[in-house]
């Protein structure tokens, strides 16, 4: 198995509701260092599992859509918490609609799975994992 | 499936035996910085897999107990190398058992797997993983 | 000249205004992962430029007053666009005006001098060092 | 199950064919900083799962062979691209090849797989995983 | 003294003549992770050192001139090893340059210094710092 | 001013005497992570501050005194505390011997400093830095 792994980051402000989250339920934010992987069990004829550059490209597009805002005004998560679990799966949806609609070229349609794991901080991180 | 992860250290002292083991058959010691994975298919209705405030007070209670010691003196790993091979999967096992103790919530029940990695610098690290 | 470096982060939402500032004039937030590096020319008598476990616990204190919170509503830095270099010199400050009322220990009066440095991503950093 | 990573690094030269690869087409170099991991689901009688003295020493072996080369003058990847994909699963293979060799040691020869993964820059890396 | 920096990275080919240099005689190649940072005394009246986008704009410039190029072809290095520290110091003079030019805005004229390194891989860098 | 920095490890076992060191006083252990940097301000004809394979040399044959050992025994450090700041200046003496003494070569003895830093965890350090 193969699987190529692009790296970026989204600045964002949210707050929790529920007990567990103690201090936590303040309004406060996050930097999320992002890396999504992408895996397959076959290389194309270019000898890639994916062009990384378009990867790349897709994984800027789907954070851009999150960064700089206030996730407690987003409506794609009216109703619930944007703990960093949350928002793992939430980018790893979207870039999984991103190569089912070709956007990472044919050869990403063979795709096996993706992977986004989410680093809060240099001691807490969070990742979603499913298949494509 | 989701993963969330915690990070922190103890500092030990330990020798092995064994030839394989060469100058480190002395006595010697080690920083572990430990990363504890909790991975798990759903979330709860928080949108956690874990409390990630209770994840980080039970590793740090599991690495009290051997942190600042020499652990050729711990019965627990009598008549054992504490490799850091063995000494992830003590972690581990100790984590799981606190899980079934319900320490991180009924919630944590319901867990698939853990795993632990321990770094012993930054060019080599041991980790064990199991299901729960 | 010795250095000892205790790292820690705080996790805050906060705006800014400026034209300069594009799309982080929008309410947003940022994990800032600080390093907190205490100088000095000479070690005390039990080896030490300071004791590191007083200077992490003084580091956490400083950063509890911030984290979890909108900087934007702190009366601390009213009027002040809380960019990280700014946070970098509040922090810093802070410790010192610990330092000079004796916090960290008598030895530590004779400290040279203190740097914090905050990641507010992996690739983009700011720090503020002075002298004691 | 256990895994045991030792890491080192290689810095080539090498150029891509295909559009795919925009600029990249063109000589250029990178330096892979290299992970290897063997897994095993047991450990043997001295606690480990390999040698890691060997398995560093196997590792550095084989990058050797690839170190300061221009990858497009390598026959062993003559008429493919040496992507990091590719270059991963070389050095899987090579490795796995070292131990069915008997290199590692005789326990390692009940190792269950090898992954080898390859950073290319602080953003970017793939890997290559398979089984003994 | 406020500093703020910005990291990005180049992959280039290249050879050095020397003795000195063993087997990096023979054409090769390495990643640069290349962080830049702006040093001043002073904040400017948005609370800044320097434009952070700005400054990650001029050193993507800066680097674009080089990267995905075999630098025994840049006339710029004719007659030079493009050793670390060569390329270092190429890279903090053009962003000096750049810095005179106006092209970091007005405020970052009265910048102090600057200072570049290359993370060369996991285990060696280089750096070059100057006065403005 | 240039700087060039080689990275290597020590696993050593120690104790500490001292009230401030609460439960480090009893015998245990660290990995430090050691960076050595060594400073000039100008490069020799080859474009080098240091033959970087002789810095790394001289930093593996300084800290193979010291690995796989209990400091406590070490005569070098009788009756002295072995915290990470003594370390990290016993190393950058040593070096600096090894400096003056020929071993980096005639061009390292220009060299104007070294500065030694020890990571004995994710989360603290010390380093020494000091002229030659």
């Amino acid at each position: 198995m193969f699987t190529v792994t692009v790296r970026d980051h989204v600045m964002i402000a949210h707050s929790f509701r529920g007990e567990v989250f103690g201090p936590a339920q303040a309004l406060h934010g996050a930097t999320y260092v992002v890396d999504a992987s992408f895996r397959g069990e076959e290389l194309d004829p270019d000898g890639i599992v994916v062009d990384i550059g378009r990867a790349a490209a897709e994984l800027r597009g789907v954070l851009a859509a999150l960064n700089y805002r206030n996730l407690d005004d987003d409506p794609a998560f009216a109703g619930r918490n944007t703990t960093t679990e949350v928002v793992a799966k939430e980018i790893a949806d979207r870039l999984a609609d991103r190569v089912h609609a070709g956007a990472l070229g044919e050869a990403a349609r063979r795709l096996a799975g993706i992977a986004v794991s989410l680093k809060e901080s240099h001691i807490a991180s969070a990742s979603y994992e499913r298949a494509l």
